[in-house]
């Protein structure tokens, strides 16, 4: 697939086949307690039990095995806060190819410390996304690597969207979906994932009121850029990308903006419910379903846990 | 079974079949970057996700479901610091029969929500192991309710086998066992399902340094009573048992001695790396493959994450 293609849901089916020898499956989890709080029957897929402890592995492992024989031989490179960085360095190590990772300022340090430990370069910048472009140019240039954008690359997308296709293949029925959203990666492939395979269902992105720029783009019809994002969620303080956006549009997604203490509190009670360490950029999903309980109350709802890197 | 003979294996596969309509069966799970730092290949038997959140709902569910009609109806009485407490509430609440259970002051908070959640009524005592005793005694005198004891209650060593049951089942060649151990409870059960599933198996229980009963027992001969516990395991708080004991020593069970700095370390980990939260006093389990790693390096390893309710 061209790296220009808006993806489509065989360029999900596609992804699946490629990750299948080196991503997880990952588990269902339920909680009778979670279900009696929310009044809905929640199914958690857990990409915190993803390789590298997210969803990202997906999107990156699609990438990299993509590439052809002369083109992964330059390697790959990208810029990412963090779980994309570490995602991609994993998923070139799986190929034995050479990782570029351009990390800003001030990312979680455990993410640096896991790109490192699977041998990727780590180049530093200034925590904006100008700068991120920037130095990931440079050193495409200078190594002839593929850049592998972490939200924006319809690899990466038709990737992630394999959790959601599994969730669905999995549970029977499901009415609603809600996943995360941060540059609009996992809603992109998982949304083109639920207009496939349920067409009928309803699909939300839980955004952090601090980094409100899907929710904006959307309300606006025009892709909003000038938003600077003030939340705890790591994971979610990308700006929506184009793609990501017409993704939106095109699969009817509504996004719930929720904010920060919503969010930690639904952490807490994903440790204590379901035993589970999640970052606050998954577990704003959770939060989602109890602060608009009129879109989830009585329903069948699948929840993606995105991740579980928290220092 | 009557409750005073020892239990053997044909107890544990009686108490799988008696908990099978109301218990979970956890899953095993596998970490990569763990199996690297311990030089071993752990598969750690998740029974933080047992219902109640600690494998204490088998043995408790097992007591509950043997017990006949008459003697149900007027209910069970427990002394409990904690996840007996819960789990024999809930397992009372699956058969619709009363619970009583006392608790020491200075539990776990969030043990004691879950007793109050489920429906038992609560009975505060000092907390000696003499107080405990004495207040659930009278409460067994005033209602005619049946003591199913934390440890020493042979139907509950026989619920709390069917873990390592199920864990030896699934993995196959196993050649080390590893448990926490309190009163003696799950590796009692545990201990007996490993001698008859995989003879030559090495069975440990990880016993924190501060409340080191067992291992005395076990290196003098005799039971030892007056150690005052002092750890942050306060699942572990508890003395052997005497029965519990035996099947120690019948078992050919060793006894690992951990501190508690290691402990918490190891619970680190596991939230790092499996991403699951468990309790101090499941930690252990892994801690002693960390302490000592002669007796596991190299070797396939079963170990029981027994609990994860923490405040």
């Amino acid at each position: 697939m061209p790296a220009h293609t808006l993806p489509d849901f065989r360029a999900i089916e596609a992804a699946a086949a490629r990750i299948a020898p080196h991503a997880q499956r990952t588990p269902v989890m339920r909680s009778r307690s979670l279900d009696a709080l929310a009044g809905a029957e929640l199914h958690f897929k857990c990409e915190h039990l993803q390789r590298g402890g997210a969803f990202k592995f997906r999107g990156a492992c699609n990438a990299v095995w993509s590439l052809d024989g002369a083109d992964a031989a330059r390697g790959v490179v990208t810029h990412s806060s963090g779980n994309h960085g570490a995602a991609l360095a994993l998923a070139a190590r799986t190929r034995g190819i050479p990782a570029h990772v351009v990390v800003p300022e001030g990312a979680v340090r455990s993410k640096l410390a896991a790109i490192e430990a699977w041998g990727a370069t780590l180049h530093r910048c200034a925590p904006t996304i100008a700068a991120r472009e920037e130095a990931a140019e440079a050193v495409r240039q200078a190594t002839g690597a593929t850049l592998v954008h972490p939200y924006t690359d319809p690899r990466v997308i038709a990737g992630q969207g394999t959790a959601a296709m599994e969730l669905l293949r999995e549970v029977d029925g499901l009415e609603v979906l809600v996943t995360p959203i941060g540059g609009g990666g996992l809603i992109g492939g998982s949304a083109l994932a639920a207009r496939a395979l349920a067409p009928g269902i309803a699909v939300f992105a839980a955004e952090p009121s601090g980094a409100a720029d899907a929710y904006e783009s959307l309300r606006r019809g025009v892709r909003v850029t000038d938003i600077v994002p003030d939340t705890v969620c790591d994971g979610l303080r990308g700006t929506i990308g184009a793609i990501n956006l017409a993704l939106l549009q095109a699969c009817s997604v509504r996004v719930l903006t929720i904010d920060d203490a919503d969010t930690l509190a639904a952490q807490r009670l994903i440790a204590a419910r379901l035993k589970q360490v999640v970052e606050p950029s998954s577990a704003i999903a959770l939060a989602a379903v109890f602060a608009q309980r009129d879109a989830f109350a009585g329903r069948r709802v699948g929840i993606i846990l995105s991740g579980g890197n928290v220092d």
